[in-house]
């Protein structure tokens, strides 16, 4: 299995997923501004994974801090904390994660030090990894109840392996499909500007052998109407209370083609990417990036030198143009403000 | 004013579209064979203008024929002919060009060859390059009445000046519309695989002043939403006598998304880009061009080296996505056939 990220004696190792899919590279980050930085450029991402990055960047930091005295070492958690924070705007699973650490330095207090704060911390990072794997295995066989044999599926982005701790969210649920026999054939959209579809989505199924084919994203709603796409199923970076839906910046023109052409359309994500906090999508936060990532490929410009760019990493949509939220505990349908709050409260 | 093409005493002169936005330089093609591959390859594009190209091709091939007998001038005259015809399948301007060229062929025979038949084709070659600039501020001026002060406008792939004789279709509307002293805002889509919106459509705005914004094309849904679009005009390479049209790849689904927000949605072209002979969209060929398009990007590979690819260089958009057809005889709403059929009954 793919794993993008692994905790070593020398610190966090990350699949360099840049250089995929012409290298498959891992750098080792041994200080946890190398981690911050591999999440700020891209070097991993994905929102389960850059929530387990996160958290493994904390451990790291904490093995660099040994002796603070208690104090200090809270101002300087806290520091580490904000910084990772300040990453990345929209997937909600990077906060998840970093409060889930914050528990974690709480309880060591509160525990009166009975364990390194260091092992505490490595060990719960560790077991985030781990716990996504599951989770990701469970999504998976949640969904593949809603994928019929033979059946053609669009997905946009990577939600695979290399966006989680393994398996992946969207891509579980076709590979979950596939190791039950299912024969699926996976159309993959480009996902400009940073090609994480035809880099990654491709190179994944490739891998496994599942058949894909790379389309341009402008062809989502041509390959719809030939009739070539029976499901669309995406990923998600953060989903509302009520179900609206943070994903990758042209999901949401999807869905829109997926219900004008009547096709299903779902989200893979595990609980962690749910935020009870934010009502409705309105709320969440929007990640503008640089706009070179539109204006240049891989240093060749494929625009006019200081072209005015508009780049939103992300898109909202709403709740109603998805058919079903597919998570570990269980599919969620309309009305999905009910559905999730009964996820929770299992 | 640019023009992509031109003829010249060495034979045809044309912008190499291939290397703009960074260097805008001319290769003139001496021998019609450089045509041929300069239409193929992209180095000119846009219905319009391979319409006219072609037809200076045809001339230029003539003019290395001086010496036929009648009877073999004619065999290679078609053979000529028959290779434009085999460059491109979907837009009929390269058609209609080359029957314009066949009839003064014929003309020219019947006349009993007072005049030289290379001078009768590079007149008549020429002439159709005026027309086309003369018909695209026709069409211009029907469209700007389509478009209020202040207005922002989101376009796909380049109908411009690069894509017809001079002045554009699509771009000729914004263009008439500003030289009227309304002030728009263009979004360009970058248009994938080719990038024809990021390279061609921001550079000639650029040129002229005219704010424009480069989006992915993942992200015109998401525009839409955001309330960021007024209207959306783009060209055409096809329309049926109903009124759909094909176009480059992606308008379909721009046409959908601009339905499901209530945005007007126009198509500009001039009446050589209508084929009477074709009933609807379903018979409109489309041309399906290398995937090494979608794999790499200036010969960088963006996706897994032998992945499977599909590339349809076009779309058909069904007439009633279509809120009017902009030409230079004016303009067509629903029913589209019974206006369309008007058009060319004035």
């Amino acid at each position: 299995m793919i794993r993008p990220i692994e905790w070593t004696e020398e610190g966090v190792t990350l699949i360099d997923q840049k250089a995929l899919p012409g290298t498959l590279q891992r750098i080792t980050c041994r200080h946890y501004g190398e981690v911050i930085r591999a999440i700020c450029d891209l070097t991993v991402r994905g929102a389960p994974a850059i929530g387990i990055a996160a958290a493994m960047g904390i451990a790291l930091a904490v093995k660099g801090m040994p002796n603070e005295p208690p104090e200090s070492l809270t101002v300087a958690f806290d520091r580490v904390c904000a910084e990772f924070a300040a990453t990345r705007p929209t997937a909600v699973n990077l906060f998840w994660a970093i409060n889930r650490m914050k528990q974690s330095f709480e309880k060591w207090r509160r525990d009166e030090h009975r364990e390194a704060l260091y092992d505490r911390l490595r060990k719960d990072a560790c077991a985030i990894l781990e716990e996504d794997i599951a989770i990701n295995r469970r999504i998976g066989r949640q969904g593949m109840q809603l994928i019929s044999d033979n059946a053609a599926v669009l997905t946009h982005c990577n939600a695979g392996a290399l966006a989680t701790g393994g398996y992946g969210t969207a891509l579980g649920v076709i590979r979950a499909a596939c190791e039950e026999g299912k024969r699926l054939r996976v159309f993959a959209d480009e996902t400009r500007p940073v090609l994480q579809g035809a880099r990654l989505t491709a190179w994944e199924m490739m891998q496994e052998g599942i058949p894909v084919t790379i389309i341009t994203d402008s062809m989502a709603g041509f390959v719809m109407k030939q009739g070539k796409i029976d499901l669309v199923i995406v990923g998600a970076d953060r989903i509302a209370a009520n179900g609206d839906t943070a994903n990758k910046i042209g999901t949401y023109s999807l869905a829109v083609l997926a219900r004008a052409h009547s096709i299903p359309f779902y989200v893979a994500a595990p609980l962690s990417t749910i935020d009870l906090a934010v009502a409705d999508g309105k709320e969440i936060p929007i990640e503008e990036r640089n706009p070179e990532e539109v204006r240049t490929l891989a240093g060749i410009p494929t625009a006019p030198s200081g072209a005015h760019v508009y780049n939103p990493a992300f898109d909202v949509t709403p709740h109603d143009y998805i058919s079903a939220i597919i998570t570990e505990e269980g599919i969620v349908r309309a009305p999905m403000n009910l559905g999730i709050k009964t996820l929770f409260t299992q």
